[in-house]
């Protein structure tokens, strides 16, 4: 076996307390190479060297590969909360044993201290997220484009909705009175949770450059109005998601304004920071900013007083307007030190506050229980929108993708993970697949049968296009006969049909069949004790024949169509379907 | 080149900062694969897919092997401390590039995403660990087998000093005086800390079944005895170090007391982890406990009223007595948010409080800089004494097992490692050896030679033996006549040399030579700007000719032989250097 490819460090995604009795433990070695992992454990303290002391051993299950790796998991309940273990690996004939001091032939019996540990379920160091996350369906509503509801609160210089196109610098009155009016289409679409593009006070229409973090924009209403958005989204069961910028303030936040005005006097030039005085920006600005874009001056969220002023904001909107969650934008490049202090005071206003990170990179650490609770899931974005919609990738690559993607985090993230597809910085689904709309649903498709808590764009659902920003923040249209009516029923049945089957959200394992290379077509499942959901995908612009393979255990079984619902019996020796051009099929099969 | 081998993830011991403003990017490849490997590099926001954007590329340095992998590092110092990555690893004929998507055969230019991410250099999320303690060589004392300086505070049942084995529950009267009485001859010794085994109120003699956390033990005197000897240890330039044991109390301590006659009813009912009420001891405790020890029960650190009294501990003994460090018993089994809040108390009274944790595994987990400074090197003491003192693995496993312990965590990280070669937990070095004494001597020799902070457990250094608890426990010796004083020589001129030469301790960077794997001969080298350390080391039993390898650079050149303080003159074509058995040389070359 190939020693150099087998990975395991007791930490982050490798070994993790699940839940408060349940310890998950992976491995990855070399693809197609060992045949069978088995997990040798015990308890720390049950080391007696005259017997065999580590005498539990339990089949490790193999939970899928990428290109070049297996992995393995095991779910294992240690009576007393701690274990030490290893791995013993099967060849074709041989089998060797992995320790944390590395490979033997045979377990080492001589002293516990050869073996991983993993000293201690502590309830208070589980990375817990909440429960609802699981079971919602995000909206994401860019505030400025959704509706116009109350023109009394319009900005200087708004232009009539959807006139013109959405440019960087115009407005359409966009409101939470707008939003109000359509909770009832929100409603009926499905969706059960919001994330709000800020709006709190700022120069732009996208709010990113926050003048104030305690006041609400007045082109967006008031706080009055905001507490009866939150009611009328808490009313019919949808919870409310707000943006956090704390990287960096806008250009007109009065500690930089004050900076500005005295210089090195200023008593906030430990807000920012500075390298030195007077402030420039040419050639790029002399104090650090977002990116170099000088109109963000980035906040020093380790000074005592920056960092009392952002933990207030945290709390304050989730105890004055009881939000359900807070996305946190360019969440990497905050310290962590604030970002733990932040959970702590947000968790302890309302535990069950969804903390979600913008970080678009490998993010495990901000994801072991101390800081976010999931991240935006670009990867899953970029994977997702590179097969289906761009026609990048081949089924296997996109299977990979997906498994690196499920295998780089504990399970307990992957369950609220913020699956988009699109967002206010990308250009439109529909317009990446270049207006293919088969192409489209096929990927909601995809995207509404994936552990995860998926998220729609605005407009997406009836079938807006638009290119990166600003193409992308369009008026959403609410003239029904400009609707894509079609897509938006596509829509609907797909976020109805995760809504009341536990299995296709997060109860039912995911696996992904191995594709043969050369083919566009790809077979998922999705499994509980009961039932199995069989999900088809073909990415192919003709018609298809899918074998579905041997090791699904459909011959001579019926299975339910639950798109056409429809009934279908396979016979024994035939368990093929025929896919349409950019087809997908949903088949539960009850065990 | 083997793709499976390669690992790197952005974190951990792979990708941290250095200092405020250096970033260490380390990469694993197969042994002897790649022969060469850059780091490609840029700023995130240099971002243009119009040009080469990612211009910036510097050779990786590979800094040692072991049995599976070569380990290469470089240290980076990004403009606006903030990096994306990827590695372009070079085989004999072709190339290949490593980015956090995967391999591609030339660097990916079209998007920022593809590369690994270093978000931003936080000063507050580093790891730094207290300066003096790179520079500190430890004495390990346990308090009750020291020196009796006050008979008047013998406890019952006392015997006179060494008149008997030491046991599991007998008492020899060793005192805070007593380590007064002998600071001159710890002083000559070259020591400048002291570790401190337990001496809170307590009934055993080991004192880690703690009665009453925040008083001294009458055995060993007063506060007023503990302050005269803190001063007189900081006057003389020693600093202090003291155990807690948060993990679990003893038997007699009062809350748990409270919880054996009161039951359900006790308001310290959830100050322990107790699973029913009565509490019963048999077939094992129905509360958890240290091991399977019913004497030591758990401590449930996240109760807030167990973490306020145990934080307040953690400070009291610093603000109240000027302790330099704290040594945190099973400190893995204790929570991380209990070790975060602690860091974070102890660092605000004094901010460069030595905080060192009893783990024997892999401990990452501890030492992101939240948490612990450093971890007891059992690694290294289990390394250097199976090959020097137990003859039971190879200089070439041996080189691999330090090879390993030096890429377990980061640079900072193992420069205040506690390097320790024995303890009250493990047999005296002179038994391991089987009573060679120049095992023990050329054991040393290394120990003080290696990056870190080097512990001497008191005895050792004249000569004493014991197996494991309790016979490691016995009396220090104090006549003379009875002291191995070629030993206590030995040992004072490594820790002199060590003092005097900052290259031996952790200024100079420390690489193993490849070794003949059938080979007994170890050679390392520590290195800085304008010296070159070369340190030999033979472990066979008889006189033994090593070669010097071209590597070295010592053809025709003249080093200092720095422990005989002869000079060494090499030809062109001949240098090898006769080692007598277990023999060991510090040759230092002039650049």
């Amino acid at each position: 076996m190939f020693k150099e490819a087998v990975y395991h460090r007791p930490r982050g995604s490798y070994a993790y307390a699940y839940d408060e009795k349940t310890i998950h433990i992976r491995l990855r070695t070399k693809k197609a190479d060992a045949k069978r992992v088995q997990l040798i454990f015990g308890d720390p303290y049950d080391f007696d060297s005259d017997r065999n002391w580590m005498a539990e051993k339990q089949d490790m299950e193999k939970i899928g590969n990428d290109e070049l790796f297996d992995y393995w998991l095991i779910a294992v309940q240690p009576h007393h909360r701690r274990l030490r273990y290893g791995f013993e690996l099967f060849g074709e004939s041989d089998s060797i044993v992995l320790t944390e001091k590395g490979f033997y032939d045979s377990a080492p019996l001589d002293d516990v201290a050869y073996y991983f540990c993993f000293p201690f379920i502590h309830k208070n160091d589980l990375l817990k997220a909440p429960d609802w996350v699981k079971d919602t369906i995000w909206y994401q509503i860019f505030p400025e484009r959704f509706a116009n509801g109350d023109p009394s609160n319009d900005p200087e210089g708004t232009v009539p909705w959807n006139s013109e196109e959405p440019k960087v610098d115009n407005f359409f009155g966009g409101d939470f009175q707008g939003i109000i009016h359509h909770l009832d289409y929100l409603q009926q679409l499905g969706i059960n949770g919001i994330y709000f593009n800020p709006f709190f006070i700022a120069p732009t229409n996208h709010k990113y450059d926050t003048k104030d973090y305690k006041e609400i924009d007045p082109q967006f209403g008031d706080k009055e109005t905001l507490k009866k958005l939150v009611n009328e989204c808490h009313n019919r069961g949808i919870k409310v998601m707000l943006d956090a910028v704390f990287n960096h303030s806008g250009y007109e936040f009065p500690p930089f304004q004050d900076v500005l005005k005295h210089g090195e006097q200023s008593k906030y030039k430990d807000w920012f920071h500075l390298h030195e005085f007077p402030l420039q920006t040419e050639p790029i600005p002399n104090y650090d900013t977002f990116a170099y874009e000088h109109t963000m001056p980035k906040l020093n969220t380790s000074h005592p007083e920056v960092k009392k002023y952002f933990l207030e904001v945290g709390t304050y909107w989730v105890k004055e307007f009881d939000i359900d969650g807070w996305r946190l934008d360019v969440a990497n490049e905050v310290d962590h030190h604030f970002w733990k202090e932040f959970r702590h005071a947000v968790k302890s206003i309302k535990d069950d506050v969804y903390i979600l990170g913008e970080i678009w990179h490998d993010s495990l650490p901000w994801l072991e229980g101390d800081q976010f609770d999931a991240v935006m899931n670009y990867p899953f974005t970029i994977g997702a929108n590179d097969f289906f919609l761009k026609d990048k990738t081949s089924a296997s690559q996109f299977k990979n993708t997906m498994q690196t993607v499920l295998n780089m985090y504990p399970q307990q993230v992957n369950e609220v993970s913020f699956n988009l597809l699109g967002s206010h910085d990308t250009p439109r689904i529909l317009t990446i697949a270049g207006g293919n709309k088969e192409k489209v649903k096929q990927v909601l498709a995809f995207q509404l049968s994936f552990p995860g808590s998926p998220c729609i764009y605005y407009g997406d659902e009836i079938g807006m296009a638009g290119e990166n920003d600003p193409g992308c923040r369009a008026c959403m249209i609410w003239d029904e006969n400009q609707q894509d009516q079609d897509m938006l029923n596509h829509v609907k049945k797909l976020i109805s049909l995760r809504r009341s089957l536990p299995l296709m959200r997060n109860e039912g394992s995911f696996r992904i069949l191995n594709t043969n290379p050369d083919d566009q077509s790809l077979i998922y499942t999705r499994e509980d004790d009961d039932q199995k959901l069989i999900c088809m995908m073909s990415n192919k612009d003709s018609e298809s024949k899918v074998n579905l393979p041997a090791e699904l255990g459909l011959a001579g079984k019926k299975v339910a169509d639950i798109w056409t619902n429809e009934e279908i019996s396979f016979e024994d020796d035939e368990t093929e379907i025929t896919l349409p051009a950019y087809g997908f099929k949903f088949l539960l099969l009850t065990k």
